[in-house]
Order: structure tokens, then sequence, then C-alpha cells
């Protein structure tokens, strides 16, 4: 059921992107933008698209923020690959932005991803306009100086600093990098419903930090070209990860502790949680 | 008074950035992202709160808008400024964020500053549900990929091209350039009190291009100290503008044309709308 779904949701938002896109003058930097929304996981739509159906909310509705969590992630990528940045090569298996365009094209796509994301969940179809300015105020602050950014900004300052990290320091840098857009994106459908994100977030908490250290094992033992990128890479830069201070194995034992913690905190929505906790148990045994 | 209440504006815009980023924690990213957005003429900030004043909308209400577009207008700066695009060490009379910092560090600056600008016009003292997912729907519409963003690849894209743009490309680059941001700012009071853009809408259209007329004139005739930027980079790069397609005094004329049209677009507010009106006349006088 969760593969099926995930492949569902996967399609709706391809065809979302392409249907908007189809929208705009047929200029680089926009061939860009559909370029860089290709292929994917899309984990973070179909959490957006799943909580909602736990909320009751038509896909119609949430397949406008399932798509702009999709292009405000791909932004991310697209900048965090510059040169002047991670400086990756590979992406999704195929050649980056700025590799297969310049540098100030990439620039200037993830800039028009991040102006989509914001678009896309300020369309009068996803609801009222309270639902969407609370949609755009939450998104904004979970990708912005005090979420995402701010984790990208410490990936950066720790390569530079002079002692490793602590595992405090990096599950907030994660927490800030990859943790602040699971969880918006697994309490959206609460609030495309108006309802309280409460259970949804104490699950998003502990997915987010279980995808983050499955990322790390993935970086020590995955198949680069399952993966569709460059692995090995903090081992070689020699930076702190999860796997670098727990070890192999203990980092594999609260992977999976986190997994069940997630799975708990939907209890309260009973068996129509199932694909959701599903998706937590997925996440520490992908292969990309 | 247009001037006094420039300057009011600037200080009320200031204030409110210093209030919004110290809640932030201090990283580098956010020292970069108010040393960004200190400085500068505040215009479309100023026209925020002007529009808002002829609608009867509080300035409390107002300065919401009003700093998001100068946070937006920042971090256009700091992107464009980055050596793979325009290349420039200098903004308002100071190192550029690059050279201050570095590379990656201003590519998150900007990408910070614009998820602020989507923060700022959702937040709720802003106004209702529908004023401010309106505000951030208009924002990304006017920003992204059919707006500023497509303005600017326009531009990297005539860097290459080779025939000159014609007065007809040039002015469809300017108006997503420049146009689309002067346009969403003399908008928004009408957005906030939930009226009718329409004449503001107007105003700002002739208000957009006389400013890049005189930009493009300043880059000719402008003195680099005053203006706190490097000029003549147009005419060095051999670039079109609207100096070397229609001549200097073509140039000027068609610029006092443009204003006399702007001051008429307001015309149905009378006497009220002298402010704005004194506004479009200090653009094509202004040496910065």
């Amino acid at each position: 059921m969760f593969r099926q779904r995930l492949g569902e949701a996967a399609g709706q938002i391809q065809t979302q992107f392409k249907h908007v896109l189809a929208g705009f003058d047929d200029l680089p930097v926009v061939q860009g933008m559909g370029y860089a929304t290709e292929g994917g996981k899309r984990l973070r739509g179909f959490l957006v698209l799943e909580s909602a159906r736990l909320h009751g909310v038509d896909t119609k509705r949430a397949i406008w923020p399932a798509t702009a969590i999709e292009a405000l992630h791909a932004y991310s990528l697209v900048h965090d690959d510059l040169p002047c940045m991670d400086d990756d090569d590979i992406r999704r298996g195929r050649a980056t932005v700025h590799v297969k365009w310049d540098d100030a094209t990439a620039v200037l796509v993830g800039d028009a991803l991040q102006t989509l994301a914001f678009e896309l969940v300020s369309n009068p179809e996803c609801g009222t306009g309270d639902v969407r300015a609370d949609l755009a105020l939450s998104l904004a602050r979970a990708s912005g100086a005090q979420g995402m950014v701010m984790g990208q900004a410490l990936d950066i300052a720790a390569e530079t600093a002079v002692s490793a990290l602590t595992i405090e320091q990096i599950t907030a840098l994660q927490d800030g990098k990859t943790g602040a857009l699971i969880e918006w994106s697994a309490c959206a459908g609460a609030r495309l419903a108006q309802d309280d994100p409460q259970f949804l977030s104490l699950y998003a908490k502990a997915l987010g930090l279980a995808f983050q250290i499955a990322d790390d094992i993935l970086d020590v033992e995955g198949d680069a070209t399952k993966a569709g990128k460059r692995l090995q890479k903090d081992s070689e830069a020699g930076k702190a990860t999860f796997v670098s201070l727990l070890g192999l194995e203990r980092a594999k034992s609260r992977a999976r502790e986190l997994v069940d913690q997630a799975c708990d905190a939907l209890s309260p929505y009973g068996a129509e949680a199932a694909t959701l906790q599903d998706t937590a148990r997925f996440v520490i045994s992908r292969d990309r």
C-alpha cells in the first residue's frame, strides 16, 4: 500500500509541476526549474498528501502544498550543489543544474523555485485565506534563517570548525537542514483542515531525525549508482555524522528506536495512520 | 513633505528589520541579512507605506509588507552581485555580502531574505487571512519566474545575445526586473484595504519604467561616489539601454512624459496623492 501510494503521489506531483510550469514563458531558467523538479523520492510531498488524507482533505487541495514543498526542497538542492556550496556534479543520477546550464542560471533556478513554493501554497485552490496564510507563514519559518537555512549555515560553519561537532550540535544542525521541512510536510494535512498538528508534529520530529541518521548510514554503506548522488562525502571531508559519533551499529539501533517513536506518535489516529507508519519504516530501509 | 516622509519610512523599516532579526539566532547568515538590509533609498517600502496611507491603512499593519518588499529587493541585490552573476564588489557604498563574507554565505543570505519577505507578508499583524494570502500570492507572482527573475534571466541572455535588444525587448526585461516589484509595492496599500489597485497599478507601471530610464541615465551621467555603486557598467559591457537606444535627450524627455502619466493616473485620489506624485518626480531627479 505504501509503495503504491508513494508512486501515485510522485505521479500527481510531477503532473502538477508540468501544469504549473506550462503557464510560464519558455526561458532557460524555466527549463531548469522543470529539470530540477523531476525525479526524487517525493517523500515530502507524499507526507503532505498522506497527512491531508488522514484529516479528510481532498487531494485537489493538498496537491498545492505537496508540490510547493517539493519546489522548496528542489531549490535547496540546486543551491546546495553550487560550486561555492557543496560543489556536486550529480543529483538524482543526472548532471546538476549548474553543470547542465551554468552557475548564474542555477542561482536563478533556485531563487525562482523558492518563489514558486510560496506561489503554490497561496493559490486560492489550496483553501481559505486563513489556511493559505498559515501555510505560507509556517513554510517560511521552517525554511528560513531559523529553519532550513540555519541548518545549512551551521553545516558550512562545521566545515571550518576547529573541533568536530558534538551529537547535540549535529542534531540541531540536522533538525534545521532536514527536520524542519519534513515536519512542515507532515503537519500540512492538519493545517489544511485547520486541525491541531500535535501528533503529526511528534511523528515528524522522530521521522526527520531517523531520516538523517539513515542518510548518514547510506553515505557510508550505500551504492552511489542506486543513490544517484556522490557518497562517502562526509567521511572524506572528515565531517562528524551520526555514524562517526555513534558508530554504525548504535546509529542503526537509534534509527530503529526513532521509527518506533514515530509510529507510536500516530496511535491516536488508529489504523488510518498505517501508511504513514509504513513511511517511517521505509525511511530507514531505503537505498537512495 | 515627500523628503520628510521618505526619511521617516526608511527609519521605520530599519527599526522593523532590527526588531525581526533580533529574534533570530546570531549566525553569520543572520548578520549578513542585517548588513544587506541596511541603507538604500527604501523607495519600494515607502511606496507600500504611502499607498497604505492613501487607503486609510495603519502603518502598524503596512510596515510588514513594506519591510517584506525591502527584504525581497535586498535578496535580489545580494544574488545579483555574486561573482557568477553581475560580479559587483560595492553596493550602497560598502563591500557586497560575498566580499565581506564569502560566496556561500551570500547565497544563503539571499535565500533567507527571500524567505523572510514571505514570512513578513504572512504575519498575522498584517491583516486577515485573505489579505495575507493575497499579498503572498501577488508578491510571488511579481518576483518569480514570470516577474523579477524573468527580467534577470532576460538580462543574462542579453549579455550573450548576438544582436542588441530592441526597445520593446528592453522594456519587457525592465518590466520584469524592476517594474514588477515597484508595481507590487504601489498596489500593496489597496491590497491591505481589500480595495481595487487599478489606479495605483497604472501609476506604478509608468513610475517603474521612468525609474529604469533614470537608472540608465544615472549609469551614464552619475557620480559613482554618490550612487554608492559601480557606474558605466552597461556602456562598458556594450549592453543596450534606454539611453543607447533613444539617445540621452530623448531618454530624458521620455522619462518626463512617464512621470506626467504616473501623476495623472492618481488624479482620482485628489490632493491626497500629492506625496506619491512627488515620489514620481523624485525618481527622475535622484543621484543614486
